[in-house]
């Protein structure tokens, strides 16, 4: 990894890895008494009475093992391995998290006599370099990612050729709603990057961009645009760490490949004022590496929980204050406690995030912070901040 | 269920039952020795190096479980209860297959200590009512579902809205390579079915539909048409049996409201001579349900691995002759082996599916047989049945 990158991805990594715990934590007290309203997660396979959650955000679970000698769920009070199942008269495993766990979507996974396995009766979402486990704690504001009966938009699979890598690749398009109708009409296009681990799946599957962006039509609170989501790790890394790290060959992949691929294959305005980039975690960080670096394409940035823009960034990067139309920063409350990030790293005084996205905003650069409340580094801050990001594109 | 669906179903279950076994039998007898060049599956989760196959076929597996009693893989040896895994001093478990495995995609699954669960080491695909483990058996014909460097279709998941069963219904819908450049084209339509126990993902997940189309596009081989994936197990049944099992919602859904909504929003040549129906196994089933009794909507009508068409059914079928333009019906095989099929139930005479298609078009319909060489109740008998199928539709 270059030294400019490593740099660059420590200070991500503040929020990112600060927050891991977040994951798996138990944030609120464990409740004098449960609940028993428990009901199967939304994102059960099937049929599957398991795992369950209950009104409180308590997880209950059930595993079928009989010979087996301990079953563990990864989810539950972080520190403490999780939550440890019990064996009844039946030869099933059951157990349920110490206390509730935040709302939204988490990943997790089993161990059964120390092996990692998924959960039988939860979905697989891609995270962590593998398909996982996920439970959705029902969220007080999930309708805004409901799939409700609006127009729908599509979530297309490409595949296009890559010169770079000799391979062909695959991204996923959003085209909202009468795209297809609306023959004549040309649209912005928001390139939307998952996190390390993750892959372009993620922000349709466990984010909900589409129905997201469906219901914010829906009600004429967003423009429609085309959201384009790839693979971001492109020399691929997966499933070792960061050290290989490289920027070049996904910039290759992104801005010489595939934005010309989708300006040839779909009705873009192929123009920097109608393309946006942003990305959660590490790809909030290959945002910040990219769009600043071309803002010949870029207008509009977004990183969520993956970094800050500074003065000194405004300062140093050429064009910044003139063309960057929206400058968006966000995080989930749960990685801002007790915690300021995106100072320079190295021991240089941390700054707190909010602080510096208001000094931007004071530097003359349309400047956005958001906190979604109560969450972490996870993707109920991810659906929140897209929320909140999309009314703010491509305002002609 | 009705009792004219119960006996169309027990004869579509000959093949599907009959053949289960061929789906875990190691047809070939166990080679005298085993190539050791064993390489990942190519359905493996990314970096994983196990599950793997050699250049016979054979396929190896490799589990960490350290504290497990036991270990064991569903794919081997049928009626002796799949692979048995052995633990080594490094707590990982491994086997092999005592003999080959047809070539193609098998599910499977693991059973540790006594409860399913999945192979960490493969990716997912859903199938017998459950997202199960994939390894796949290199073909030697594989190059026709390959991912190659030719202009590729999109898979397009569209959401539609479903007034009979008051749902926002998912259907994945393929267009091939121009559609969207084409903007005055209009193109046939196949609805093309999954099998019990799978869902609409399963046509281009282990289908590889999209490829197989892509491929004979760039060849010359097909004429570019958009291929319709819906789930038709609409009045659920999962992961419950047949028992509840009913054509009428699934008819309504498809009849309905997906053709309509794919008329309305696609660029479709909406008439019977440009619609086809096919299904594997049974999908096939439904297709012999719905197409017939629908011929002013399809024209074309395949069943693969889901039944055959009898002279009877051609001379009861009102406007049969006149109107059906393709009667295609295909197997694996190893379905056939030692085995009448397609006749009556209920103890009358078994009708050899390859007499009953010769009868056919004996009857003056255009019936076209299909055999798959060494494929059972698989896959790849139907990646191979679209590949035989696609050049046959829309003959204008």
């Amino acid at each position: 990894m270059k030294p400019f990158v490593a740099a660059l991805f420590a200070t991500m990594c503040l929020a990112s890895i600060g927050s891991a715990s977040a994951q798996t934590a138990a944030p609120a007290p464990a409740p004098a008494s449960v609940t028993e309203d428990f009901k199967p997660s939304s994102v059960n396979q099937p049929g599957q009475q398991y795992p369950q959650v209950n009104s409180q955000g308590i997880a209950r679970f059930k595993v079928v093992a009989p010979d087996a000698q301990s079953v563990k769920v990864s989810l539950g009070l972080g520190g403490r391995g999780g939550t440890v199942l019990t064996k009844g008269a039946d030869g099933t495993w059951t157990g349920t998290t110490e206390g509730p766990l935040d709302e939204g979507f988490h990943y997790y996974h089993l161990t059964v006599d120390g092996g990692t396995f998924n959960d039988p009766g939860a979905m697989n979402f891609y995270g962590s370099t593998r398909w996982e486990s996920g439970i959705e704690i029902p969220a007080h504001d999930a309708d805004f990612y409901a799939l409700k009966n609006v127009p729908h938009g599509r979530v297309e699979q490409v595949l296009f050729h890559s010169p770079s890598t000799n391979t062909e690749r695959r991204a996923f398009v959003y085209t909202p709603p009468g795209y297809d109708k609306n023959a004549r009409e040309r649209y912005p296009v928001l390139y939307l990057q998952h996190g390390w681990g993750e892959d372009e799946t993620a922000w349709s599957n466990q984010g909900h961009a589409n129905l997201i962006l469906d219901n914010l039509i829906a009600s004429g609170k967003a423009r429609p645009f085309l959201i384009v989501m790839t693979y971001g790790m492109t020399n691929d890394v997966r499933p070792g760490g960061m050290a290989s790290f490289d920027i070049k060959p996904f910039k290759t992949v992104l801005v010489d490949e595939l934005i010309p691929y989708v300006d040839a294959n779909f009705r873009t305005l192929a123009d920097a004022n109608h393309r946006a980039m942003a990305g959660l975690s590490m790809g909030g960080f290959e945002t910040k590496l990219i769009a600043p670096a071309n803002l010949d394409k870029f207008a509009y940035i977004a990183l969520l929980s993956g970094g800050t823009f500074t003065v000194d960034d405004v300062n140093k990067t050429p064009g910044f204050k003139e063309k960057v139309k929206l400058a968006f920063v966000s995080f989930g409350s749960r990685e801002l406690e007790g915690r300021g990030m995106g100072g320079p790293p190295g021991g240089g005084p941390r700054v707190d995030p909010r602080v510096s996205a208001e000094a931007v905003k004071q530097a003359g650069v349309n400047s956005v912070f958001y906190v979604s409340p109560n969450t972490g580094h996870e993707f109920l801050t991810w659906r929140r901040s897209l929320r909140e990001l999309a009314p703010l594109l491509f305002k002609d």
